[in-house]
């Protein structure tokens, strides 16, 4: 079956990419205060681009944080409606000094295009805009009716939109959600995602002295938060990932068999992605379980920085007054970010060495979610990705988060279709972050055959 | 006994608070490369004034770090020889939010001055200066032989100083140091400093991933250095304290029950210690030691920053490829850096848990050392003491380090008078570092009559 939409899209693909280009120059890094005026300049540039290519309605939704972008084209009469989510927000580029190119001057090397927020999610976000414009232009109306809401804050929890979307308006009256913001299990394999893991992100502050001392006439007397710390995580989950939190583990169900079977025939070598996407010595994690099933199905704790002390080269003899962790746990059905939270708090506090204060922060969090995966709308997915890649679609859980998805079903009812053309070398939230460029075109395609098919 | 260079030291002493503030306005941070010329300058404005106040044959040493400062006066035949050591490079400042005026600033307050360096040894080290100026203003001669030694990297181990002091140099020849870079034991009690600690200072970097990685996508699979340095430190020490490296603790010397007595008479409230000068819920260290001993007699370990990972605001889901962790260890007698370090090393590889590599790296170090008392020196300044402060004298250890003490009696045959002047809550390597007025003036004061004693 032809389109002249898809014909369109890969006239116009040298544009398409060069306005992309723009977009990632954009620093949008959600998480820092001095990048605020960024993200609203992202959300304004967005909103001009859904006016020109023709939707309706557009605007630009203020919140507490940084604002969301509403669109829409309701003229499909008798058709159903298309949410089209997508987020503008980035995260920080460092460490910088690892980065090839600058995070946000985009480069192109060897078929991939490098920046910061490339497939995460500007990228993937963008194929939904030009297959809209793709639609419009050719045939100067859509095959559904699309409402699209685009929103800042991913990064960082998401807050904005979650209370948007709690608050259930009228405006995101739609069937179903269509989220681009995940990837191919491998390489030209179309991949539908039907699972996301929550996360609680903390930061756990221990404090001892009142002040810095010297760490010469204090060593051996003043209590040291660093090390205070060390006892700490080390406390959380011991030398095999295995989460020490009592009762952390009490909600986690198990994938079916049915599913672990599906997951055990997909293409995956482990020796390859150790190599390969991990780069390191050895796997970690707990025994007993694959590596999808680690990464899918089981909850993680990691630690992704201790802010405080000497950071400097050189020495510095000191016990600093304070330490933070920051610590994100992941889970998975059936645990709830209130409950994780509460036990790993308690635990903390009753594992912390004599001598220091903690105090445990919950900065954000997310739901785990599953989607269901009996309705029209994957159905329409699976055959689009079909028609575009020539392959039976595989269906897969990410160990990422994706709140929203949780919120779009709990609020809206929605069921989502998480159609995401990343690959696992793509760097994210990682310095190179790429997009290759081959999957940003044949996403367009395949995300206006997907909407070709919901029309029929 | 009175003296015209004291009268003459009162008289001046606005003027030498005025020289001093402008010295500490040097930012000569001798671990920073930015402040590589501002250690060079201050070495030169203090070579400049050597040469002002009469000393001779001033000049400064160029080593491969920070430079010496040298000047002597040797026209006092058949009288002793004194060799005055004191270091004009400070500390990093941070964190400068905490404080109360800027560390580069310096401020009187409540009779201190604030500043970086005030005490730690600019202000001491500025004292034996104006010292010899008093005596060369008012007598034309100096009571004694006098060598002055300055160095920019006591604060970075002392390499440049070391390698000078190793190579005996005929212009080193002396019959005693003298060392003003300790403190008073309690505000006005006089207070000879005849022990210190040793130390090693170490980075202990450990790397996963072969890049930063997606938390969501790689947790549960991805080895975590964060997390593995905190099995590392957690294994280091208990929370006691206890060292747990095997072997560490053989060489250590206990002090003779009657240095122990001598502590135990001393004027400390261990209560009063916690709550003003630590300011901490509970003090820590080692069961079954005092508070003195732990930190003057017994060997500690301490944690003092963990660069790299994501220490923004907010939140960054990021595994870190690597993490760095800066640990000390003090060192007493009869322990070496040497032998230290390799126990360190190894135990660290042994424990390193699976997933990660781990390199150790030594920066620097420095042998503990004790001072032998009965010598014609410290009794001339227990004399001199008493003569300024009007009480006994008394002796203590410190648990800081200054390398250059064994430095000198291993190269030069030299003991070392360690009269310093600082007082407990100065802060020393800490924010809002200060040097008691009252204390900098007495000082110029002890020291002038302790080279007239010297000289009788």
């Amino acid at each position: 079956m032809s389109s002249s939409a898809v014909e369109y899209a890969h006239q116009n693909h040298p544009r398409f990419l060069h306005e992309l280009k723009a977009l990632l120059r954009i620093p949008s890094v959600s998480t820092l205060p001095e990048h605020k005026g960024d993200c609203h300049f992202a959300a304004e540039v967005l909103a001009a681009e859904l006016s020109r290519i023709g939707m309706e309605n557009v605007r630009i939704i203020e919140t507490g944080g940084h604002p969301l972008v509403y669109a829409d084209w309701l003229h499909a009469e008798g058709k159903p409606t298309a949410l089209a989510y997508g987020h503008y927000d980035v995260q920080p580029p460092d460490p910088l000094e690892e980065w090839l190119s600058p995070p946000f001057e985009p480069e192109e090397r060897d078929g991939n295009l490098y920046a910061r927020g490339a497939v995460d999610d500007k990228g993937q976000m963008y194929m939904h805009i030009k297959a809209l414009e793709s639609l419009l232009a050719t045939n100067g109306v859509l095959p559904v009716n699309v409402r699209v809401l685009l929103e800042g804050e991913e990064e960082v929890g998401g807050e904005g939109i979650a209370a948007y979307v709690a608050s259930k308006p009228a405006e995101l009256k739609a069937d179903f959600a269509l989220v681009s913001d995940t990837e191919l299990f491998a390489p030209g394999l179309p991949t539908l995602c039907v699972g996301l893991r929550g996360m609680i992100y903390t930061e756990l502050e221990v404090r001892g002295a009142k002040t810095d001392l010297h760490s010469g006439m204090y060593g051996g007397a003043a209590p040291n938060p660093f090390v205070a710390v060390a006892h700490i995580l080390a406390g959380l989950k011991d030398e095999q990932g295995h989460i020490l939190i009592p009762g952390f583990y009490d909600d986690v169900i198990s994938p079916s068999p049915e599913e672990l079977a599906a997951w055990r025939s997909l293409p995956f070598d482990e020796e390859h992605y150790r190599v390969t996407e991990v780069g390191a010595r050895q796997l970690t994690g707990e025994r007993g379980y694959s590596v999808l099933e680690r990464t899918w199905a089981r909850p993680t704790l990691d630690v992704h920085g201790i802010p405080g002390g000497f950071t400097g080269a050189g020495a510095k003899t000191v016990i600093p007054a304070k330490a933070v962790a920051k610590v994100s746990m992941r889970l998975v059905p059936d645990m709830t970010p209130t409950r994780a939270f509460a036990l790993y708090k308690s635990y903390v506090e009753e594992i912390a060495p004599a001598g220091v204060d903690v105090e445990v922060r919950l900065i954000h969090s997310g739901e785990p979610c599953l989607i269901p995966v009996d309705n029209p709308y994957i159905r329409a997915a699976t055959r689009a990705l079909h028609e575009v890649w020539g392959k039976e679609t595989v269906f897969i859980r990410s160990g990422g988060s994706i709140p929203i998805v949780g919120d779009f079903a709990r609020h809206l009812g929605l069921p989502s279709v998480m159609m995401g053309f990343g690959l696992p070398d793509d760097n994210l939230h990682a310095p190179n972050e790429k997009f290759n460029l081959k999957n940003f075109e044949l996403g367009i395609e395949s995300v206006i055959r997907f909407l070709e098919e919901c029309g029929n």
